[in-house]
């Protein structure tokens, strides 16, 4: 909203309004006229122009009376979010998942592709796109796709300049292979990132104004959300928490620094501590396990009560929350939300890591940052690049709507 | 326009527009209508309407002609930011500084006030308001007055939470003592966050969309712009990466985290380096030198080609440096100034960081990421406190010329 404003020409400021109305409509349901003139400042001139030409389109519609304040009743409006869908599209590594989304946020449909190694990428990439383009031919509802990739990924290049463990996903360039690919508009935005929009549009217990979304699991990174905006950096890479060194003698990372706070509680961190030799009691065949099995397993045996399990998810916890004091000092969110593998460990890894942080951070500040897990139904992820091309529809709404900004004559 | 007018809320539309044009003229300097038209995407009808406006209340004057593309000759229009001047405070523990600044960033006067001790602290405050008074008193050019102040500093409530070395200034509430004291408004920020501002507005080598001010003195802490705007998180306390810890198992700090980067390269931590058996024959009588002092005599002796000196030098650049892949990995900014006591190590230092920022950060985040020191002429947290003021003035402007936001008969 901040960013359309600067821009202003005469033909965007009738975008912004528009954007406003529906932005409104979307965050807080059937409203009256009266109500959406109270909160955007518009005049009830403007909105009735505004939300006339939305209804023709078939944007909003109008709903039964509402009860209004004395007694007076007025029409309802709402965004019909449902009449447009979006494709979404989750790149971790090994996995790759496609889901079909409503705009509102709801998952209508999730494909999952089979396990991705190196050698397969440029394969994938090319099935993801018959996949892709077979679904936009097949449904007319679909006005988007948005993309979802592991950082650190250069938004202007369009590529990933460093994969811990998935060297190949580097020689992919994502603008390149997909913004152009398909009949509708694609958006592609690093993974933490578009957690946080996810967030911030989806999420129930936000006002999508200050949020950091931590998501920690093959990777580890965070998306902030500050004062409305997604802080992105010049190209892109900023909020790249995992490769904040939280131990200048620390481990190796394969980014060239050390002591990265991916090296430590990743689900390829979690394997290694689980590989220790005093460790290696609580799962026997580790070795045999994936990174992401292996932690699903350890959290499995945490809930059933291993005490020796719990131990270790508490070890881990203590990195986690070193991670949150870095947030909290870095961005000073109200809110920090953990999501992806790890925030499966559930209560055992959260309340050490409120403890830790607690004993850390000033109080002024621990007091008004909440932390806690990723409610969204879905993968926060998945759900996120459902939110990245969502927030664009919603900044700019006539560029999938055909016709709508064209002046009425 | 009149489409704008009658969509927007007419009066905070007109002064975006009002905001933009300044903005422009103060970035660019003397400019057409034509240039203003073609970077604001404002019609000429408009443009004509509100600068003949702000020319009518002093705002901006026509100068005389310009040489235009095909040898048109244009009227040129220049903002007059010399004739509005702003009061600049910095707070720095023991150092409170108070200057006269134009609009424009040249300083005119600075006054300093005598080193602060903690039983001071309460003196002082009323000494700076009896300064401040009397200043605006006798000076009608005065629009307003920019405060900087050590963080972390809780924006909302108006008060700092902890200043490593000076507690008592944590008992000062100071958007209760100074926003409302004075004829004209009162603007504060956080000390780095304000050298950002003052590095965007006034720094000779940037576009002020993408840099990041690092200030190194008593404190360490950063200043971010990200996309245009400041990062300052949901109290303010955002970009405090003095407080971020580079090494988990590290020196303790009074915030209540540990190995946070002020512990290793503030004028204290540089102190207690020279302090160290080992460094003691570099500066004989450190023990009775003020930090601040102690890194003086040091730099002269590296200057001066003192090898010993130059090594500590290095020692400290190797922690700065840290704090520069932190930066780079947490905000990616097309630019990195460092700022304060610590850039007067001069070249020796930035060699050495920018060595080891080039070992440990991917090299294409290397490659667009400059590393400088400030070449602000007057201290950058002085000038960041005029920078506070100035920014009001530029995005708010009606607010500070009197009678200029009634509608015109």
């Amino acid at each position: 909203m901040k960013q359309a404003a600067s821009e202003g020409t005469p033909s965007s400021i009738s975008e912004l309004n528009r954007s406003r109305i529906i932005n409104f409509l979307f965050r807080n349901g059937i409203s009256s006229r009266a109500q959406i003139a109270k909160a955007t400042g518009l005049t009830a001139a403007a909105i009735t122009k505004i939300t006339a030409r939305l209804i023709d389109f078939g944007v909003i519609s109008e709903t039964g009376d509402l009860e209004g304040a004395m007694n007076r009743r007025s029409i309802g409006l709402q965004f019909n979010d449902s009449r447009y869908e979006v494709i979404a599209v989750k790149f971790a590594r090994s996995l790759v998942q496609i889901g079909i989304f409503e705009l509102s946020g709801r998952c209508i449909k999730i494909h999952d592709f089979p396990p991705v190694n190196n050698e397969d990428v440029i394969d994938t990439v090319s099935q993801i796109k018959q996949y892709i383009k077979s679904t936009i031919a097949h449904n007319p509802a679909i006005v988007a796709v948005g993309m979802a990739v592991p950082g650190p990924y250069l938004s202007d290049e369009g590529r990933i300049i460093s994969v811990t463990s998935m060297q190949m996903w580097k020689e992919v360039n994502f603008k390149n292979e997909f913004t152009q690919a398909f009949a509708v508009p694609t958006f592609i935005e690093h993974d933490a990132q578009s957690g946080a929009l996810a967030q911030s549009l989806f999420g129930a217990q936000t006002d999508g104004n200050s949020l950091a979304y931590y998501l920690i699991g093959e990777g580890v990174g965070v998306g902030v959300i500050d004062n409305g905006n997604l802080v992105s950096g010049s190209r892109g890479v900023a909020t790249e928490i995992g490769h904040l060194s939280i131990d200048i003698n620390g481990r190796p990372c394969e980014c060239g620094n050390v002591g990265c706070l991916e090296r430590y509680c990743s689900t390829g961190a979690v394997k290694e501590l689980l590989q220790e030799p005093s460790n290696r009691g609580i799962l026997e065949d580790v070795n045999d396990l994936l990174p992401r099995e292996a932690c699903n397993r350890l959290f499995k045996e945490s809930y059933a009560g291993n005490a020796e399990a719990q131990r270790i998810v508490r070890e881990i916890a203590r990195y986690i929350a070193y991670g949150c004091i870095n947030i909290i000092y870095g961005y000073n969110p109200s809110q920090i939300i953990i999501g992806d593998i790890l925030s499966e460990a559930g209560d055992t890894m959260l309340d050490e890591v409120r403890r830790i942080v607690a004993e850390r951070v000033l109080p002024d500040l621990m007091e008004s940052t909440t932390i806690t897990l990723s409610d969204l139904p879905t993968d926060a992820t998945l759900t996120g690049a459902a939110a990245v091309a969502a927030s664009q529809f919603l900044r700019n709404p006539s560029r999938f709507v055909a016709g709508m900004d064209t002046p009425k004559r």
